[in-house]
């Protein structure tokens, strides 16, 4: 199969990684914007050539949009009114508005939104690797909105890259992903800012990082050009979790300041509770 | 050399294998509160015999207090009482009040103040494992306080332990750990008690994780044992720290909330510099 990866980076580099090593597609077309990642994406061989965006399109039989959200939304619109019998998906992390902005397109049968929940910190296409999603979870919004035959094939390659599949609608997908993804990302950048701010000393940060403080802090190295647009897209889902989260840092504030050791003890003991839904 | 370890848990337990592996100890005395910690110790083997405080203590060359930091600070003080030629350390991950409630102990000198800088989300002897410490960090603080060769025999134990170490004054220490240590975990504590109250739907929780929840959670299964004093003992550092932690996530919120994203991507720029300063 001729597969489009639209978007060099981590995600689409790896997925493309992995296409090429199980025999999933035997050509692969990159398209970015970038030259450089591009250029890099050709040098390394996970794909084997780059193209213009049509050009690319007209020759395959799926597409993947791999680019951070904000672009993708007027990709998936572009490619839509560009396609005969392609199957499309993006790989979002939020995904009502990209729902909302091809609803109306004549091929949105054509089209699959997923979210492949799986990535490091890093970004680029030097990012990529093999093997990135396995046993991890790829998420499959709206699929009543898409062909059945795209669905299958959508599978299909989810479960090339070892993903357990799981369906829910858009609309959920956004709530859930703010209360458990992206406030894990807003923490973890006020964190940073916090300690950078306040410890001037940056060797001690180094040296007293074992305690606890490189786990919290490691998705704060995530980038401005994904996450900014994400926590617009999501903002209002994600703002009121926002505000819980600083009403549960006040709890544990108060307790400690009015010495309330019983309070303390308590708001931790549920804390742990974390501990029964987590692998 | 025998050696006491008070407090047979993760830092306890661990620390003995290590000893045991190495053969740095000939004999292990182990001392704890809990009968069931105590067995469990003996019938895997991590501490040769089990005794009272004074009768281990009177029989060994190292003493090492591993208890949660609450009942270290008595323990101190009253192996301290009796003592004559042993030296002692506690690992306690707050410095100040302990080296307060020794300083006019005679035997004060025969004392070093130390925080290994290693551990799990787990506690218990049934957390504890080989090579918990390696290549990480150990501190020793207020040295001067100390005899040399008290010094001399600890380094040398972390050493064993495979740590680097680092002197620095207990104030510094309690100040450099809220910035890095603590508010890391209170940033965790406070994500699990939201996630836990908004998210009606485990399921989604353990499917969802891997977007970055799993890792910023992870110290939310610290127990509260160990927790509730070291924030009570550092809690003129630690809150000014939660104070401006909740300045900075008041500041991405309004940047989303007013679709200020210039703002928000300069924040998280300004936050990814923490790559900088982590390994």
């Amino acid at each position: 199969m001729v597969v489009t990866v639209i978007g060099l980076g981590l995600i689409g580099g790896s997925m493309a990684i992995d296409m090429k090593n199980s025999g999933f597609a035997s050509k692969i077309i990159g398209v970015d914007s970038s030259k450089i990642n591009a250029e890099f994406a050709v040098n390394i061989g996970f794909v084997d050539v780059v193209e213009p965006l049509l050009s690319a399109i007209s020759k395959s039989s799926l597409v993947i949009i791999a680019t951070p959200s904000d672009s993708a939304i007027a990709l998936a619109q572009q490619v839509l009114d560009n396609i005969e019998h392609q199957v499309v998906i993006d790989v979002c992390s939020t995904k009502v508005q990209i729902s909302e902005a091809i609803k109306n397109k004549k091929m949105r049968r054509n089209f699959v939104l997923t979210h492949p929940m799986a990535g490091t910190e890093f970004s680029g296409p030097w990012a990529a690797k093999a093997n990135l999603f396995t046993s991890k979870v790829s998420i499959l919004c709206d699929v009543d909105k898409s062909d059945n035959e795209a669905v299958l094939l959508v599978e299909k390659f989810y479960d090339m890259l070892n993903m357990s599949i799981i369906r829910m609608s858009s609309i959920d997908h956004d709530i859930h992903a703010a209360y458990v993804s992206h406030i894990s990302h807003i923490s973890s950048f006020a964190l940073a800012l916090t300690v950078l701010e306040k410890e001037k000393d940056e060797k001690q940060i180094f040296n007293l990082a074992s305690g606890g403080f490189d786990s919290t802090v490691r998705l704060a190295k995530s980038s401005a050009a994904m996450w900014t647009p994400i926590f617009n897209q999501n903002k209002n889902n994600l703002l009121p979790v926002i505000d819980t989260y600083i009403e549960k840092l006040n709890l544990l504030k108060n307790s400690i300041e009015q010495n309330n050791f019983s309070e303390l003890k308590y708001l931790i003991e549920r804390a742990n509770k974390i501990k029964r839904v987590l692998k």
